[in-house]
């Protein structure tokens, strides 16, 4: 569960937009002729392909002639403006749809210093014109094979300036004859450039899309990165039968997925020498908002999920926090979990109880809120027709005015089937029981399974439960799998916090392998050594420690770890979400986040292997987490990097008990 | 040059102490006995073997024997103290001297989870036990070959106790027939703990010496680590013809080199049955105090480091701030560098005007601080048998007063040859010149060659050499090399400043490979174009950018980088505070150290791809830098690491000018 309280951002429409990089001197007129046939923003370079002269290429060799050369340089290094006619972008009308683009000849990499001094210098300046004009957006080029000194110039820009939003063009897929390269170049380009500016927030990728694709793999890992618009070039496009413009399957797909992400699109036109009032760059146009329409519809969890996806939230405290209103009324609407309760009471009572029996069951409902489960339990024991008395506990003085209504409710149409209802106000653990139960139904899971201290709880009501007596949920188990994803460590890094595991609704993430287990609860606890109270003497007995280990084929980028439960509810009832088997329509939960300060690269067939606590002192439960990668070679393990223990003592969250 | 005005730390004699790891049960007489034999501390367990039950190792059969067993179990995780019996060390009593030795059995990286929870509660038990006594030091048991879990807790004890020191005991070489493991083995097991331990400065080493002694390579390793103490099994010495126990060549030399450290000793007496007046133990102390005191005479240089070893200054700023009187005494003792100063300029006379001839040569000294320089021209004149006139230019105030009283002296005994001397208080590149000078005669220079802005000076005084004029120093070039020292990583901590270079006298370090050059300045600078006055018009052409490459065979963790300069004054006479051709005996710079935020670690056949940038605005110059690291597999090249770029824009670290 998480605080659904909290606003979540509202999903855009598609803005698509067109590229308009040509050296057309009637901007003004583009500009509106753009906007009138429908697109939302415009791509125009800064300055002219005039502005390259700046570059100042060839020395004369006559030395007179050389020294008033090196000079204008000098002057115009010292800081002379744009000439008008160097200048694309001029007048601040209608600017505010523009994205900015900077010129292609800029070489940040040359071997020789003076065109790397000069670029720096004509980059800078194309930025600050298109401060100076109030355009938000700068698009750049793709790196060159050699990238280093462009990465530090842009990274010195978006720090130095009125804080531009930067888009860094890639291409999907390289043009190279190696395989690999072709497939992967781009993205390890990006993800080495990123990680020279700091991971800096303000960059992120305008995705040039090619015809050919990359497979499937490698496009799931550009879901996982800060895409901030597709360009689509027109000669991608494909003509069907009609004679429209259509995008292959695969190219569809793709858009789709991009789509739900709501970036920005920005189609390209392949043909240069177009009429500017030529129709048909309509229809590309149309052709995405047609796809965006048309895009299958959303179930009920993707109903639920819409504005959350990446959306961190703190998991909840049941505990220490008493929960509000509207929180119970979202989690109630969830069917199919209280369904899969209802089977689950209705087949402990089938087979405690034999069916010709008068006898009574005892269940009592630990942490009834408004009263889902005690709804459920006493349909479930109408279906089995069996009788049962049923207590409900609840700790919460806000939800208990309204359980007390239910109940009353429940107790008049109870009075047919001779079963009945008592409700108590009281901390499960400290609840002073009449008699002991039979069935002990209990909702107390987090995302992570034990993260919202069910075991504790149920280790305390364990007391007045009968020596065969049934806890539903029966056990539970967290698994993790290693993620990747810009935009959820993005996220952490505005929330200041790498040491706390956050709820999210998994979107712009990939998960690099599949999940696997970390730890089990089982109730009741067996084995569980108790004080006269029958209170359990500590809690080292919740404390768990597990390794796993992930080997990944390909390489890429570690952010953090996705954490999801499996749940038994009774026998073969199970709740999960794992998304292997996630309950079908269930969505009470999103899954759990677990980041890392620091990203951590990944060669290929790295081996992960990652470290996780769940530790407890007399007033707290926290995790702490580690990893370690490595990869192996044909004669040992080379260890890549191994990150810092996070959360220490719990010093930056932990959950009050 | 650095400013020694900084308070050094005072380097100490070595301690050396008793390892009394037994079950003697009258420990305050062992003390007293070590103590009077001369032994600076002792080593002793917290508690006795006894201690190891509260492990609950087995389980009994039997229903109710079990509940019992368990629950006692419980009851001493819930906070049962130490018995008397269990803890060797007890009273107060003379216990400053006393080191604290956990317990051997305390594994906490077992597969039962058990054993794992109880160990920890027993160190921690032990370790709260040593700091209500008082005892500032732990030593800890090496790791196994399973350790995060051991990792976590140590961490966990250092940030949640009061602050103790912990000294993880480490064998210099594995017993392993693998001879990597047995070699680097241990090495890879620290510093994996201590990046788990986020390099927690707390935390250092015991570094049990064993009779095997790994290659001088991996020996230079350990000296980069901060180690705490050495600890020397009786059983590695020999015996001589004399009867006496020594330790063999190369035993001594690593002997010596962690005395150079000021490292803690401890004699570990490998017979466990000797009796506790045996006085053999105190020949092992004597034989290592004997080469504490026998160590080689330090030189020059190493006598002028002394105190300053792994001690980080600011780089000096001579250009915004005016240096002290004090700094310039110290510095003009460097006889060395001023003779090379005496040669360059005596044979530029000497090639500059025939021997028989009566023409003047105008030397400008450019900044001449309290006159040094122009001592050493006028000797130079005088041994050349050369007409000189020299212009002494200084632009700092304070030092000026000194440097009319030198020149007046100067000048009273110039009148023998016709030498005169003209003073000038001007900042050189403002400075009006009477006439233009033949040589220009300079000491601007830095750890790192330009960074004391030595470019931005002579460039500044150029317009006043005669366009054939000499500038000495003629050129200079800056050099890195990639650094490992923890002890250095742990300094900058310190500052709290990973983005500025320090200067320092490395010891506790190790160099990766040999130094490589980034680039070069040139005097004077036949391509700079200057205004009407003179002036350079922009300062570009004093950017600069290097991208320079390291291969490593080993493995290693890369903390930063060593930078030096070497130094043409003129022609053959060179300057050089390359670790490889160091100018003998010079003592006037220390290295310069530019730190990473975050220490890299490099698997074996690394390379290391170091950017280096030298930035300019016009108020300012600072340095960027920024680390790609690699391995070549068979097929590829696998980025292992990339580093951010280190004081863009020059946030953090900047030279005004």
């Amino acid at each position: 569960m998480s605080d659904s309280n909290d606003t979540p951002p509202i999903q855009q429409n598609v803005a698509v937009g067109y590229w308009g990089a040509n050296e057309n001197p009637k901007v003004n007129h583009i500009i509106s002729h753009i906007r009138n046939i429908g697109y939302e923003f415009i791509v125009l370079p800064v300055s002219r392909s005039s502005f390259s002269r700046v570059l100042f290429e060839s020395t004369p060799e006559d030395e007179e002639t050389k020294q008033v050369f090196l000079r204008n340089m000098e002057e115009w290094r010292a800081g002379i403006p744009f000439s008008r006619e160097e200048l694309c972008l001029q007048s601040a009308e209608s600017l505010e749809v523009a994205v900015g683009l900077t010129s292609p000849w800029i070489d940040l990499d040359s071997t020789d210093s003076r065109i790397r001094t000069n670029s720096e210098i004509a980059l800078r300046q194309e930025f600050a014109w298109a401060i100076y004009l109030g355009i938000g957006t700068v698009m750049i080029h793709p790196p060159k094979s050699e990238f280093c000194n462009y990465a530090r110039t842009v990274w010195s820009i978006i720090n130095g300036t009125g804080h531009p939003s930067v888009w860094m063009q890639l291409p999907l897929t390289l043009d190279s004859d190696e395989p690999r390269k072709k497939e992967t170049g781009s993205w390890e380009q990006w993800t080495k450039f990123r990680t020279l500016c700091s991971h800096d927030t303000r960059l992120g990728i305008a995705l040039y899309i090619t015809a050919d694709l990359p497979s499937e793999k490698v496009l799931e890992r550009w879901i996982a990165e800060p895409v901030r618009a597709v360009i689509i070039p027109t000669d991608i496009f494909l003509i069907n039968a009609k004679g429209y413009p259509v995008l292959s399957k695969k190219h569809q797909s793709l858009v789709r997925s991009f789509l739900k992400l709501g970036v920005n699109f920005v189609i390209r036109d392949s043909k240069t020498d177009r009429e500017e009032n030529d129709s048909t760059v309509d229809i590309y146009m149309q052709y995405i908002r047609y796809m965006n329409r048309s895009g299958p519809e959303l179930n009920e969890r993707e109903k639920f999920a819409t504005g959350y996806q990446d959306y961190l939230q703190s998991p909840l405290q049941p505990l220490m926090d008493n929960l509000e209103y509207s929180i119970y009324e979202t989690f109630e609407k969830d069917r199919v979990k209280y369904i899969l309760y209802e089977q689950a009471v209705h087949r402990a009572l089938l087979d405690r109880v034999p069916s010709d029996s008068d006898e009574i069951t005892v269940i009592v409902v630990a942490g009834a809120g408004r009263g889902p489960l005690v709804t459920r339990s006493l349909k479930a024991a109408e279906k089995a027709n069996r009788k049962v008395r049923v207590y409900a506990v609840e700790k919460n003085p806000n939800a208990f005015v309204t359980l007390v209504n239910t109940i009353s409710l429940q107790n008049m149409k109870a009075q047919v089937w001779d079963d009945n209802v008592t409700i108590a106000f009281s901390d499960i653990r400290r609840w002073n029981a009449p008699e002991k139960a039979d069935i002990l139904v209990s909702e107390l899971l987090g995302s992570f399974g034990d993260n919202e201290l069910s075991p504790e709880c149920l280790d305390g009501a364990q007391k007045f439960l009968k020596p065969d007596g049934i806890s539903i949920p029966s056990s539970y188990t967290a698994f993790i799998a290693p993620l990747s994803s810009a935009k959820l460590f993005a996220e952490a890094a505005m929330h200041r916090d790498w040491e706390m595991p956050y709820v999210v609704m998994f979107h712009a993430c990939t998960q690099l392998a599949s999940p696997k287990s970390v730890w089990t609860f089982e109730h009741p606890n067996r084995l569980l050594t108790v004080d006269e109270q029958g209170n359990p003497i500590t809690n080292y007995h919740n404390v768990r420690y597990s390794k796993v280990t992930f080997d990944l084929a390909e390489n890429g980028i570690l952010h953090g770890f996705a954490g999801y439960f499996d749940c038994v509810l009774y026998k073969d009832i199970k709740m999960s979400i794992h998304p292997e088997r996630h309950s079908t329509g269930m969505f009470s939960w999103f899954p759990i986040f677990f980041p890392l300060k620091e990203p951590i690269h990944l060669p290929r067939e790295t081996c992960i292997e990652a470290h996780f606590w769940r530790l407890t002192s007399q007033s707290k439960v926290w995790y702490e987490w580690a990893v370690d990668c490595s990869i192996s070679t044909i004669h040992e393990n080379v260890p890549v990097n191994v990150s810092v223990i996070h959360n220490p003592n719990g010093r930056s969250y932990w959950i009050g008990c």
